[in-house]
Parts: structure tokens; sequence; C-alpha cells
């Protein structure tokens, strides 16, 4: 049976689905009687949820948060849609179809990462392919590599947005690179790749899109660093060394990547292929993100609302 | 006869050759004669003149700059080189070739600018198709876009260099406007060839690289704009109007290719194609000017010096 | 009749006056009945509107925003007034007493102009005269000039606002100049005359005060600057030549009057005179934004609230 | 005798004149011989001097700074004109000529003090008026104010330039007030004249300009700010009680004069009263500071150097 | 009989105790009957009142602010708690139970102003010594000082906030001063006490805590740096001399304190005792503040909400 | 035979002693002949050398930098002191005496390491306990912690300054932390003990203090934080876990101990230990800065030079 979305819902309809819940509170009523209330929501929007006569038992069996399946009746209250639940009950987060929950990439996760497989087989200095190689081979990572998003609100907010955004600043890469013969394709390609691999173990995206406690204590512009040190690491163990030299090239592409200090880049590009990588990555995120602001945007202005982020409005208008 | 270059000339040589003469200063010596001091210089470097038993006729008649024919010998002062002048006559800046005092790209100027004609060729929108096009018929302007510098320091700081960053921008944006499909490409290409054509009226170049007045005043970003609008008006005249949206779409470009407030943009950009626009003008001036100081460093350091524009010294040891 | 003003309407009244509609909305009650939300507003206040049992037809003929007669009553509901519309019907614009919705200078236009006129008559240079005489005499600038608000927001933000923020810094700058002889004040009353003469493209007020499309990618600053050498465009047709240079002391003017490149001014003042705008202009501005705060704040403290802007509170007590 | 000065004096004179003395060394030549090296200066500039067979007495006996006597003979030693010192005699600074070692301001003190204090005669609030008065009887104190420069170095950097300043913000002051009816005048006046009082303890001028011990710790604002409230304490042993309320408003007018953190004022501007301050001290300082700075650059050029208080070369070429 | 405190009244009590009456606004209904809102706070939260049938002339008799007793009934009104007041009567402030309204440092204010005089009664050096018992023995500011909260909002915001904070900054000066014997001791005690003895004067705290206008117009930096020369000059009067040079080291340190412009210092720490109390002032706040923000954040998370001064949230989790 | 020091080499000198070499370049003089100009210094100042009648083999010979043996004489030229080299010779940098080319820490290291232990001693988390001694027991690194500068330049910049540095650190961690009760102790310790322990990597320290390339590409920020994630794997492997909330709260203290983004720290302080070990080094840091500037500025003068990194002179005077 289809879910039905949130923003689907007419007052008046009965309820039975499931949706994620967040936020409980147990509280009495003037009369004394107790009641829950909290968040529904899947990732088309949010309501209140009340549920009458509850007890503490069944507040206590709720996750906080996590998937239940609610049974109840959709109605207005002051103007607001609200659920009235009669039925909760928990459900395995592993028999829930996430989709309905985050949302994803609408291209082609597999053949995006085939593609980017396909760019970073250009690399030719041995120990660089070397350690990419390792990456490749890390299934578990490559996994996440392939849905984690690419950021929790800014810009390819969704699963596979990493993906997405890596594939795109590959190509990109590879088609600029003609253009500027004095800069070392294999490190700017090796760069792109891993830049924000990091971001795997910053993020967490198993009901909604947060920051893990390890990833907003250290961020992922270190882990990132981390990561490949580790790989060298395993790969020292195996027998093949990295030289100190490129590991320093490829980790100062991953420090300076965000370009100034104040964003969090505990160094400054100060090689030409950091530089490189800095302008792909930031091209990037922002025709993305202005783009996908100026979609997104209900109603029929040609001025989106003002973007803090970008300290200006966007217009949107076509030409002709 | 060849032109004898400043950095070739040893110690104990007779020179016969023309300079630009620059601040030359009448003063008198312990014993109450009278001599000329001025800087001599090519696009190879500048040395010390001294022109002794001069006359106040001589001194008013030296130009401040100009081309000067100097007849004398060099010799070693205080471990320095100078030039000590026996005869010296004006000579017209027409009969100098420019090339041995301002440093030129390296590029084949023809070629870059047809296939700068190609590229933007391809705008299919006929009203800016229009506007560049009288752009491009505009003769004058087309000799001066082929030959200014791109800037007085800081990158492409030689004949052409206006013409070689602008060719290198548009290859870069039709190759990667393919990944970019909600950005208009007309936009994007006229808004490149165009981002900096002010230059030809800020920069002056005949005889070194520096700022006219009315540059140092209005600033090229204002006067490309102001261009533009005075295109516009002359195809108006011509009975074709150019629609104000396309006038503000491609001016907003212009007004916000610097990025930020603080490098001189009145405007901070508000559409996707004006953010391409900066990024691909930042990618391609920086990684110019970080190449370029990598390669003119004299010394066998894996480092440059502090560079104070970018924050940081510049690593330039290859990998393998 | 009088209009009937939005802040005097009490719970109960009979509604027909015009107002101004805007952000209109479509929606169905819980029983499907369709009715029309929008807001309703005149220059003292805004209040919601209902029109229960609505028509699509009604809602598309709406104008979004625009005038309108509205019969109905008003009510309190939770607390709030609302106007419950039982007929509504679109008004021209034209026949609307502007006034009503547009706060307006309480000073005489007509004889603030006429000073105006005065002051720059005293511009001796015959190129900066026929310059600033040539925006005299265009009737349908001036006309905006004496109507344009000062701004949208912040200072002499009211019909006429920019006449009398000109006139008053016109009035400043005739009684300091004597205290500044080398101060050119040719230059000065006609860079004070002009310096936001692009407020009039750059600011709609027909129904309220807002930015135009061009007015927001472009800005004042740059729209002031071209206005300016159109208008000697247009001398130099009727054979009347600006030299460069007395267009390029005017147009830096202009150009660096806001003081700071975070300010919005691609240039930083370089003359005298650039400096002496600036400061009468802020000087101007902030007086005058500083004591209609400290004016318009209801209720007793002699402190207004936190001023973003300011970074301060205001402090209103008088000293004896 | 008239004072030869510093500026004035050719290669093979002789010299027998009084100089400030700097900064004193001595030192052994190869031979083991002691020499005395040092500055010698007056307000026209500065050269080296040199005083061969010196011994330890004569150095000690050298004041750091202070005034001597110097016979001996300027010659030209590497293109520099030095003093070689044949006697040097120490010159009690009551008999030195200040007025050749400190520049002063060509306006006429007298009729700028008497000026002074015929504006602020206009003061009507009595508190106001006891608090200026007790300041104008202090006579010990009037004679530093119009004797004290402006600054170190920025502006008004000459003996009576605080005067001159002050002198110049009241005219201002009276000829603009009338154009802002909500601002309180006796404020403002008040807040003038005091405004930099502090600077009377902050600088030293006996034989050149610097700042004292306590000027640097504690710096002229704070000091102007407790010199009116320790005014206030004598008033009140007399019997006048200047109320909080007044001591506030004006004090807060000194703290907030430098109108921005980053200038050094602990507050910013709060009342009307103090941005009027404000705006006519920055107008002020800076029209000063920029007619100064191209009054006194040497040269044909249009251009001054870069001033990096400024953030800009200034341009001085006047229109017609 | 114990306060009934706001955040422990549940709905359909009877009401009879004293609370915080702000901004009573005298409204009418739409029958146009008279009634009157209120706000009603302690120190554990502010509810809404409502006084029906009242009269103009209860409406003017009530404080705005002051304490008052309400007799009436809670009820909950759309989701909200709020008081139906039946007779409302002021209450003279100095019967109040001011602990009720103000929350109060945990620790013995006794105990600590004696270990407070304990350590700064190791200042050895005589005219610092006599300042500082100057301070102790005026009993009425000492009642300030053990008294004053800390701050109205960021840490030590409760009564005897300032003494705690006075208190731990001393023990940890003498804590670390053995540890940098370059640093003199005398001037960091004395320094430590007094860095903040102008928040007597800039806090009110009769009712709640807020800025009084003198506080705000000159702040506690200056206040505090005024109160130090005051003293000295009492101390003056009475026939002991303060030298200047330990007037401006103090006071050095008093306007330094905050260690930067943009925090509201006038001067930057220039002696290693102004660094010094610098640091232990910041850690004492930084760490109290955030400390007490893991604290007192509701709920079961690791991390606080975004706290907008530190640029951050706050992690919480304790190791093991 | 004592080492002769540059800064007490009197002119006319017989030389025979080890010197370090820097930037040694062939040039030939005016008459052909080929000469070497070089910089010999040690740790108490630099002199140019010059070998004249030299040969490519010699200069090809010498180390670019690195230690040589000079024989030759010194002379004074044009007022500077210069050394004649006749024979050079290259000295194993085994051979070299240290402490005549690099200061070194006036305490004692072995006592200052001893402490270090017994503070970190006190870490009870057996986690913690574990990392902090697997560092201890790495001799080699624990060598080079005891040696490395704790800076090129601004603190500490001499042998021994990183253990004098962390050594001072955890006695005020000690001191401090019974006043704040909610910190938990063991986190600061190991954070202060191993805040700045990359810096073994940073720095190099062989001849003079500069940095490697790999701290210049990464920095000891992010090289901290590597080490103990290694230590961590290297426990792993022998059988230790620690736990990732242990590392993370450990690593967040590194990554956040410059306080700021602009100082690197590509993280801010979210726990109140990182704020601790945040202000506990930066308080050592500056106290020892100030007081070492001051101490080492000759003159008799009360102020030193203008500090550009500290934005203020610093005052020495000390009271009575």
């Amino acid at each position: 049976m289809a879910h039905k979305f949130i923003n689907e819902i007419e007052p008046g309809e009965a309820i039975d689905d499931v949706y994620l819940a967040r936020d409980p509170i147990l509280r009495s009523t003037t009369r004394g009687d107790l009641y829950i209330a909290m968040f529904l929501s899947d990732r088309t929007g949010r309501l209140n949820g009340r549920m009458w006569q509850a007890t503490e038992e069944v507040y206590k069996a709720l996750p906080k948060p996590g998937f239940v399946n609610v049974q109840g009746r959709s109605e207005l209250y002051q103007n607001n849609l609200q659920i009235i639940i009669n039925n909760i009950s928990i459900v395995d987060t592993k028999k829930v179809s996430l989709e309905d929950f985050l949302s994803r990439t609408d291209k082609d996760t597999k053949q995006m990462f085939e593609e980017v497989k396909k760019i970073i087989g250009r690399i030719k200095n041995p120990q660089l392919k070397s350690l990419v190689d390792e990456f490749l081979a890390d299934k578990e990572l490559m996994e996440k590599f392939c849905n984690v998003p690419g950021g929790v609100k800014l810009h390819h907010d969704y699963l596979g947005g990493l993906l997405e955004h890596t594939h795109n600043m590959l190509r990109v890469a590879i088609a600029i690179l003609p253009f500027y013969p004095d800069v070392q394709p294999d490190l700017v390609l090796a760069g792109v790749f891993l830049h924000d691999i990091g971001k795997t173990e910053e993020l967490s995206y198993d009901m909604a899109f947060s920051y893990t406690d390890s990833g907003q204590l250290i961020g992922h512009i270190v882990k990132s660093f981390i990561m490949i040190n580790q790989k060298a690491d395993v790969l020292k163990a195996k027998g093949t060394d990295i030289e100190q030299t490129i590991l320093d090239a490829l980790g100062h592409i991953i420090l300076s990547h965000h370009g100034a200090y104040d964003y969090g880049s505990p160094k400054l590009p100060a090689t030409p292929e950091a530089f490189m990588v800095y302008y792909i990555d930031d091209l990037d995120a922002k025709v993305s993100q202005v783009t996908s602001a100026i979609e997104s945007e209900p109603g029929d202005s040609d001025w989106t609302p003002w973007k803090t982020a970008l300290q200006t409005r966007l217009y949107r208008k076509k030409i002709e």
C-alpha cells in the first residue's frame, strides 16, 4: 500500500500509516487526564499528533525519535491540521521504506558511481592509484559514499547527494584540466574524490539528516584527512608505502578545500591543485544551492525570499 | 639591431640603445656641478642612469616618462650596475618596438581571438547576439581588447593578458555548462566575454602598465557596465532594442563578478549565471596567479616567499 | 467621503471602503467550501480579510496586489480584528487617493524643489551647469525626483523623501562649504543633487514602497552614475561636450558616496569633494533615522527597542 | 639671528645653530677611536650628525632627546647630507624658539579662541553653562587647549591644531543645527567643545609631538570623560550640582564620538546629539587630512602616493 | 506563607499571592467593556493576567512595573495558563521577599566576601593598599558589590553574581601568580578586585535585572575607571596621594580587560598585568557560562541548542 | 675551544670557527673573477661572508644551508662588519655544539619533564591513562617533545620551549581545576599534555628553527590530532580499545584550542574542557610573549616598539 504523505492528508480522513515520531511529551489535561503530544512527519512535512487517554507505559515505550504505525483521524484545530491517534505501535526501522522519509537524488546512483570509478581510473601515479583503489575496495564505505547526503541543509541535502556532488565535480575537473597544464591532474582527481569522504562519518541519515556527535566535535574536513591517513597505514601494513610528500600534498588539498579559515579550513590553499579543488567544490555547491533554491521556492514572484547564507534574494526570471 | 636588454648588460660595456626614462631629477654635486639622475628600464629590469655635466635645458627636454636613446657606458658603483650617460635624445614612441618594454602573452593572439568569436557565436538569444556583435564590430575596441593586459600586477599582467584570460574562461565555460543544465548559457557566455571589457579604459599600456585617471576614479567594473549600456543605446538608435530585463541580467553579472563587496563589487551575485561567471573568473585568475608565481620564483626552494595577497607561501614540489 | 483608516476600525463596524489587497489565497474549509484569505492594508496598518463562499472566478479576478473596494464587517477573531468580506471589486489605481496608502513628507514639496533649484543655481562651472540643467529640464524625471521615497525602510521612507533628503543636504552643504575653502563647491553641489538620482529607477512607489527588479539587480549607485553619463551623451549629441575629467570627478563622488565597500560603494572616496558628500549624506540620513525612530516609538520608556542597523537602543530623554 | 632650517642647508656650509638631538650612540671606529652618531632635526627635517674624536663624558652629557647648539660643517657622504660636529653644547629648552621645531597653525589663535567662547556662549541650559564656564575659567587648561596639536600624525598635527579643529567644528555645528530641529543644540555645542579636551593630557608637545605615558595607557576619550566629571565634582563642592542625566548625556557624546568600537569608542552613539558630534568630528578631521595630504605632496602627479589610513591614493586635479 | 511559584500553578487553582506586574494595558472588549491585560511574573516564569470589568482608576493606580497582590483563579485558555484577576492591590517593595523574584547565588555571600578581603589583604604596595582599603571602607558600595548580579544575561546573572565571579577570579589569580614571576601581583589583585566594580552602577536589580540609564550610556568599564579615580581624589583630600603612574597602570587594566575593541575596551592590553586580568576574567566568565548552559538545558540530548554568543552548540556528555 | 660568537667579533680579528652558512651565491667581479657571497650566523646574529678567488667546485660543495668551518678575517666595509673567507670546509652536524646555534630554555629540562609525568599521572580514567602512557612510552617522541621549540617566532621560541610551555600550563591547570568542579580534570590534563604534540613534526630545529614541508602543508593542530588517533590505533592492535567518545572529546580539545577559526582552529570550543585548555594555552603564551618582549627590548624607554601581533606597544615601567 502506498504511503499517505503528510502533505496529501485532508481534514477528516482516517489514518493508518507509518510516520516518524519525534519529541513525545506526556501531559495532563485540566481534568487531570493524561495525553501525549508528539510530532509526526515524513519527507513532505510535519503535523501535530495528539493521543488522548494515554498512559505512562505507552509514553515510555515510544521511540525518541523513531518510526511508528499510527491509527486515527485527521482534524482541523484552530486552522491547523492535526492527527488524533487512537492506536500507536513501534515499527522496525528495517521494515520502513526510507525513501518515504528521506528525499533522494533523482539521478541514477549506480551509473554515477560507475562514472566516478572511470574518471578516477585515469590517475597514473602508482601511489595515489593504490590509495584511491584502497578506498574503492572498501565496500561498506563505498556503500555509504553512494548514499550519504551532501549536507544537512545547504546543498545536495538528500540521499546520494555526496555522490552526485563528487561525480559532478569530477566531470568538471576533467573538462577543465586541459586548460591548466601546470596543474597536476592526479592530485586534483584524488583530491576531488576524497575531499568530503569524511561526511560518511559526520552525517547520520538513518531516519533524518543530522550530525553525529563525532561529526559535530571533529568535522568532516579533519575526518576526511584522518581516513586518508588510516588507509595509508593499512596499505603500509600490506607492504605499499605512500610517500609522506604525496600524503601531505593530498592532505593539504583536503584541509584547505573550504578556502578560508572562516569556513573551517585550518589551512589556506598553497598549491595550484588545492586552489582548483577549492573552486570546483565551491562552484558546484553554490550553483546547486542557488538553482535548487530557485526551483523549490513556491509562488510566482521573480525573487526568492532573502537567503541569509548568500546575503541576497535570488532572481529567477529567465531571459526570453 | 637587436635591443640590448637591461638584464644582459655587463659592467664596462658601451651602451647605445633605447630605454624608458623615468623620474629624472636635476641635482648639483658638492662642487656645484649639475647632473641628472634617472631610471632607465625595459621589460627585463631597471638601472640607475647618471648624466654628469648636464644642463637645465637637457633636463627640461626629457620626457617624464618617455623613451630615450642613450649613449654611454655601464659601470659598477657600490656593487650596483649603473649607466653613465654621455648623450641622450628623445625617441618617438611610434618608432619603439613596444615588445622590448612590455611583456606579451606567449600565446597566439589572432588564434585566441578567433576562438573567442567562435565560442560567443554560440549565443542564440537574438538580443544578446546583437549586443555582442556590436562589440565585435567595434574594430578599435577589439584591437584594445586583444592587447590590454589583464591587470597591473596580480594576474595576466602582460600585453594580451585580458584576451588570454577571457579566452580561457570561455573555454572553461563551454566545457562545464553541460553539467549545469539550469544555467542559461547565453548569459554566461556574454557575461564572460564582457566581464572585464572596461579594462580597455581602466588600464594604460603604451609604455608601461598603469591605471588611467578615469580607471582609478571609476574602476573597470562600472566601466564595463557603462560600455554595455552605451552599446545598447547605439543599437537602439539603429532600431534594435535590447530589453531592460536582458540588460539588467547581463549588467548584474558584470557588477557582481568579484563576488564580494570587499573586492569592489557593488552587488552580490543573485542569479545562477552571476555565480558561475564569478567562479570561472576567480578560478582562472587564481590558478594563473599561483602557477606563474611558482614558475617565476628563482632559486631551488620548494616554497615561494610569503604572498600577501594569498596569505600563504606557495609550495611547488611536484609529486614523483 | 473620508477614507476609514485601518487603525481606526473598531470591532463590529460596517465596512465599505478602498484598501490595498495582497497575497490572496483560495482555500477550502473542512466542509469543502471555498473561501479567500487576503491581507487588506493602507498606510496605517494591515488586517486579515476573509471572504466566505468565494469562487475561483472571484479569486482569479483579484489583483495580486492591487486596490479593491471592500464591503463587509469587522469582527474580533481570537483577539485579532479581521474583516469579513461580502463584496469585493477592483478599483482603478488612478482613482485612488495615494496619500491614504503611502505616507508623504510633511514638508512643502514645491517650496523644497524651488530651493533645490536655487542652490544648484550657484554652480559656476559651465559644463557642470549644463549637466545639472539637463536634469532639471527633464520634467518627467524631476516629477519622480520630487515624489520618490528616500528608501524602503531605513530613512526618509515616505513620498517626497528623496527630495527632502537632497534638499536638506544642499542646505548643509552651502552652510559649511565656506569653512572648507579647498573643497570645490561646484562638484559638491552637483554631487549632492545627483547622488541618489538613481533611486527614481531603483524604487517603485505606486502602491507601496519596494524595489524594482532593475533596482535590485543593479542598485541606485550605479543607476545614478549611468544616468549622469546618459545625460552627458544627450548633451554631446546637442553639441555640448562634458570633459571626461569632469564626468570622472562627479562620477567618482556618486560611486564612493557610501564611504565603504561593505555599504555597496565600488570605490572609496579619493577627493575632498567625495569625502564631503559622503559625510553630509551619512549625517543627514542617520540623524533623520535616529530622530524619527525616537519619535515614532510608542510608550513612555526612555529607550527605544534594540535597533539592529545601529547596534544599539536609542535614548530619548531630553535634558531639562 | 635667524635659525638655519635643516631643509635649507647646502653641502659645505659652516654650521653654528640650535637643533634637536635624538638617539645619540657612542661607537668606535675600526682604529678604535670613539665617535658619536645622532640625529639633528628641526621642524623642516632631519640629518645625520657625526662627532669624531668624541669622549664618553661628552656622550653622557648629551640629552636624550634635547636641544643642542652645534658647531661644525655640512658635507655630502654617499649622496646624503650629514653634519660633522666639532663642538656641541646643551641649550636650555626655555631659550629655544619652539616655533622652529614644532609647526603651528597659520590661523590666529587668539581670534579663534574668542570665537569659540562666543559660540559656546549660546548654551542656555544653566547646568551645561556652568560646566563649560568652569572649563573656560581654568586658565592653565585653556592655555594648553589653545596650543596642543590635534594629533601626532593624522590630522591637525601642529601647535594650535586642537583649537583650530574644535573651532571649525563649532562653526559647522551652528551652521547646520537649524536644519535639525530635533537635535538639542546645548548638548552638541558642549560636546564639540569638550570632545577632545583630554588631548591636553594625552599629548606632549614640548620638543616634538608624542604621547604621554598616561595618554598611551588611558587615551584621550576616557581622559576627556574624566575631566568633565572632575569639573562637575569641583562645581558640586562649590554648591552647583550637575544632574547625573546631563553628565551622562554629555559623557555619552564623548565616549561614542569615534563612532565605532574599532576606533576606540567604548560606546556606540545612541542619541541624536552623539551622532551629530561624531559626524562633524569625522568630517572636519577627514577633509582636513585629505586637503593637507594633497597640498603637502611634492611633485606634479595628479595622484598622491597610497594613503594606508584611507586605503586609497588621493586625486588632486582641479576641474576647469 | 510560602510563595506560590509561577511554575507550580496548575489550572483551576485559587490564587492569592504577590507577583511582579509589568506592561499593563487598558483595552475594551467587543461589547465595549473595559479590561486590563498584564504580565504577572516571579523568578520562575511569567503568565498572562486578565482583569475583567476593570476601570480606568484601577489601571492608573497600577505600578509599571511593580509588585501587586493578586486574588483570582488560574485557567487554561487556548492551551495557555492565565490568571483571571478579581482583586489587585499594590504591595510595598520593602515587604516583598526579593528572593522569590530574583535568583541568588547558592554560595555563601559572607564567606566569599571574607575571602575576597583576605586575598586583597596580600597587596603590599602602600598606595594600592590605601586605594583598595578605601573601597572596602565604603559600606554602602560593598553592600552593593556583594549583591549585584554579574550581568543581565550571559554569565553570573543572579544576585551575588559579581561577588562570586570576583571571588573566583581572585582565587585563580593567587593560584597561578607563582608561575608568572615577572607579573606584578599587587596590580593583578587590585585589578581583579575592581575590574567590574562599575557594575554596581551599571545594573539595577531591585525587581528584575536590567541596565540603568547611566549604565547604558556610559558602561561599566568607564564607570569602574571613574570610581577608582574618585576614590583617589577622596584619598588625596585626606592627604594620601596615589601617584599617577599607579593610577594609570591600574586604570589601564580596567579599560583593557575585555581584550578587544569589539568587546567595548577602549584600550588593548599593553602590560603583563592587563593580559593576565583579561584572561582570568574571560576564563571564569566563559567556563561559568558554558557549565551553567549545560546544566540548565532541559531534556536528555547530549547537545544544547545553538548558543549564538559562542557560535556553537555545547556538548555535555561526560566521559566514563 | 669556546665558540667565538658573532656578536663578539670586532673588526680586524682573525677568524677560525664554525658557523652556519646560508644562501651562498656565486658571482663574478667587474674584472671577471669569481667570488662567493653567503651569510654566516650563529644564535647571536648574522654577518656577510665573502670568499674571493672562489671556484665553481667550492661553490657546489657548499651546504645550502649547513655548518662550515671558516678561516679568514673580519673587516669593516661601508660601516658593516663582514668576514673575508680564506678557507672554508664542511663540518658534520653531529660534531657541532647545537647550543651555539640555537638558544635553549634556561629551565631544567629533566626536572620539568619529571613534573609533567607526575601531573599527568593524576589522570584516573583508564583509557585516557593508557593513551597518555603510550605517548610517554615512546622514547623517541618524548626526546623530541623535550627539545622542540614552542614556535618559530612568537613565544617559547627556543629549544625546550614546548616542554616549558606544556609544563607551565599543567601547573596552571592543577592550580585552578579545584575552582571549576564541573570541568573534567582528566580531559583537561590529557588535552594540555597533547595540545601541541604535533609541533614535534611541524617544526625542524636541527640547525635553526623553521617549519617542515609537512608542517606548513598540514599544521600542528591536525598533526597533534592524527598522532593521538595513531596511538589509539596502536593501542587497539595491542588489545586496548579507546572509546570513540573519549577520542572525540580529546580530539575536539586539540582541534579547538586556538579558540577561533581565524587562528587556524577548524572547530570552536564546545565543551567546558575545550574552553579551559584554550584559555590556559593563550594565557601562558601571551604572558610569556609579553614578558619576554619587555625583557629583551634594549634601551631605556618605558615603551617597546609597536608589536604588530598585539596591535600595541608594551609598557614596562614597574610600580615603585
